[in-house]
Formats: C-alpha cells, sequence, structure tokens
C-alpha cells in the first residue's frame, strides 16, 4: 500500500513552537506571590473563553479574550486588576521565545515540506513572535483563526490549512502540544503529532493522534 | 413603558435544581482519599468535554460523555478506572434530591408561569431526578439536548424553550446557576436569573444576567 504523501507540517504556535512560561514573569510583577495560582486559573479561562465564545457565535479576538480571562481571573481570586498589564502582557507575546530545538528542526523538516502554522492567535501576535525568533522564512503560511472568526477546534480552523497549501487533509500533518488541539484536528481529519512536552495523557474524545512525540526532535526521523 | 409578559420560567437541573453533591458519596466509595481531587477535575472535564464535542460536531449523549471524562480523570491522577462504578453513578444520577426549597417555590412559580427544565442531561437522567423528587406535575416540558444533539450554550439549546412554550426569547426567564450556562442563555436573548448559591464572580464574556440571585427563594418576590 502506498503512504499518503505529507505536503505540508503545520504547526500550532503556543506551548508548541513558542514557549509561554516567560508571560509568568509579568504576572509574577504584579502579583507577587499570587502569580502562579493566578496563572493556571488565568490559562484555563483563556481556553475556556475561546470555546464558549466559538459556541455562541460571540467572536473575539484572542487578545482581547486573553484580557478578559485575566479580569476574570483577578475577581475570582480577589486580587485587583491594574489595566497597566495589558500593554505589557502583549509585548511579551510579541517577544515570546522560541523553544531551544525549533530552529534547528524547521530548517531539517523544510527540506521535506511546506511549512506552516495555524493558531487561535491574532496575525500580529503571530507575526510578532515569528520575526523575533528570526523564523519568517520557513514558513509558507501564517494562519490566523482571526480571519473566519471562530477558534478551535471548529472544523473551519483546520479548514484553513487545507485550504491555504491546497491539500486534503490526510495529506497535512498537524502538529500540537495540547491534547485538546490535537484531537480537534484529528475529528476533522489531518494527520496529526501530539507533542506531550508534560507527559500528560490523551483526551477521552474518540480521537487519537498518528504520533505522539516526547520530543519535538522526534519529527525529524518521520519517513513522510 | 409596559413591562415584558414572562411566559414560561426555565431552570437548569443540575447545581441548580438538583444537588449533584451525592455523587461524590460513589466517588468516596471507588477512590477513598482521592475522591474530592478527582471529583474537582471530573466535573472540570465533564463540562469541557461537553464544550469540545459540541465544537467538533462528535455530539454523545450526557452520560458517555460523563464517563469519558471520569476515565480521563482516573488516568491523568493515576487512578485506576473500574467499570463497575458506571453503573452506581448513573443510578445515583437518576436519584438526585432537588435542593430543600425547590418544591415550594415551584409550587409558589407554577401559578404565575409555566415551568420548564432545560438540561444537557440525556432525557432519562432528567426524568428519574425529577420523578425521584415527585416534581413531574409542576413542568409544562422538560427538554433534554439530547434531541438536538448540541450541547449548551449554543443557540440552538435556548431556542428550544422557545419552541416549547412558544415564546419569543424575552418571555423566558432561565435560571441557572452556572455562570456560563446564564451568559449563553443571555447571549440568545433569554431573560435571565443567575443564581450564586456560590459565591461566586460572573464571567466576563460581555453578557450580565438581568437578575443575580443569592437563594433561590428570590425567584418568588419578582413581579413577572
Amino acid at each position: 500500500m502506498e503512504k499518503p504523501l505529507i505536503k505540508a507540517i503545520v504547526f500550532d504556535a503556543y506551548g508548541t513552537l513558542f514557549n509561554i512560561n516567560s508571560l509568568d514573569q509579568v504576572l509574577h510583577q504584579y502579583f507577587d506571590d499570587r502569580a502562579i495560582e493566578l496563572g493556571v486559573l488565568w490559562r484555563k479561562k483563556q481556553l475556556e473563553y475561546t470555546w464558549l465564545r466559538t459556541l455562541m457565535d460571540q467572536y473575539k479576538p484572542f487578545s482581547e479574550v486573553t484580557m478578559d480571562a485575566l479580569v476574570y481571573s483577578c475577581h475570582q481570586l480577589g486580587l485587583t486588576f491594574d489595566a497597566g498589564i495589558q500593554d505589557e502582557l502583549y509585548k511579551k507575546y510579541l517577544a515570546l521565545e522560541a523553544y531551544g530545538e525549533v530552529r534547528s528542526i524547521l530548517e531539517s523538516l523544510s527540506k521535506k515540506a511546506a511549512l506552516g502554522v495555524l493558531s487561535n492567535a491574532n496575525q500580529q501576535m503571530l507575526q510578532g513572535a515569528i520575526d523575533r525568533n528570526h523564523l519568517g522564512g520557513f514558513f509558507t503560511h501564517v494562519l490566523s483563526v482571526e480571519k473566519i472568526m471562530l477558534f478551535k477546534p471548529r472544523k473551519e480552523v483546520y479548514q484553513m490549512a487545507c485550504d491555504a497549501f491546497q491539500a486534503l487533509p490526510g495529506e497535512i500533518l498537524f502538529v500540537s502540544s495540547n491534547t485538546w488541539d490535537a484531537v480537534g484536528a484529528k475529528s476533522f481529519g489531518l494527520k496529526v503529532a501530539w507533542l506531550n512536552r508534560l507527559g500528560g495523557v490523551m483526551e477521552e474524545l474518540g480521537f487519537e493522534p498518528d504520533y505522539v512525540l516526547d520530543e519535538m526532535q522526534q519529527l525529524i526521523s518521520y519517513e513522510l
């Protein structure tokens, strides 16, 4: 049986290509010893708000959802929200660092397939982090949900990758460190590699990724 | 200005009419001192799975989503899932107790408006808890999302109440103790009373409930 050809490898951004831990530095400046607790709740609500807004047909850009989630989390924990943090967090998002291994892996993979990014984040946020790490040359397409005003895991989001690369779902390998994103992409029909950076467990949502990676480096050894 | 007439008062089920804390007894039997930790994660995943499945167009009945969430939570916490718990939890769901004040409040409200239930749960689960508490006589409609195979907060769910009661959105008062459910109903256009049993804070999702209740009793004093 002939193996399906992978035309493009498409990456999730935050937590997959870019390390978001540096955002915690800003939280720490503003909230000191409550920063860790706040950070956990904030990330949970940030995700929830992308899902709930999509379910309610009430899209708002990721940057705004992110701030709404922080305001809620401050209220919930009895902390005072200082609007000044908004600009600082946004600047930090634009300057996120790629994980150390990303550049060499992209360099290697770019010889085998076209590469892309597909993310919930605003186009400007994505481009900021890509430029800051000088990765722009590797990506044929940097796709933000901004254009269709729906968040992952709606199928329309994953369809963007097919449209951009003029590929069938099975011809795209999608790489994400987020379990629910890996499931969403698989449910749509993409080939999926789940990058299990933190040793978590897969969701019980009826779909399994095609590959489970302990580290991104393993992508290079796959015959595509 | 004339006040809009409320034709029907529609209640969420779990956490609003019915106390779900008794489910923890079953968890405790199976998981002993890990039951509390497990219960928190389980409820979080149960909700997440309703949202994610709806976003992915992968509906599964609430009873099954509930078990999937428990399986995941056991894996995540390194606990062994015993399939025997499934039947016991389901039986417990069918026998949930209504909060103590519910009967007298329904009795009083039923003189002012038609009453209903609108829930993510399977029809059989809902009917079980209603029958067990002898509340069936109060409700003109007991509505399960089972029929449309989408979970809250999709607008189609809240539309079910309008269809059943032949009412406009603004003619229905929806009562829920869940913040995100209150927001979803408001986003759709229902009148909304958020029953804040636990002293939580409202979501930052751009919609506020019409009424915030500390206790359900306060519903009776509203001029409908």
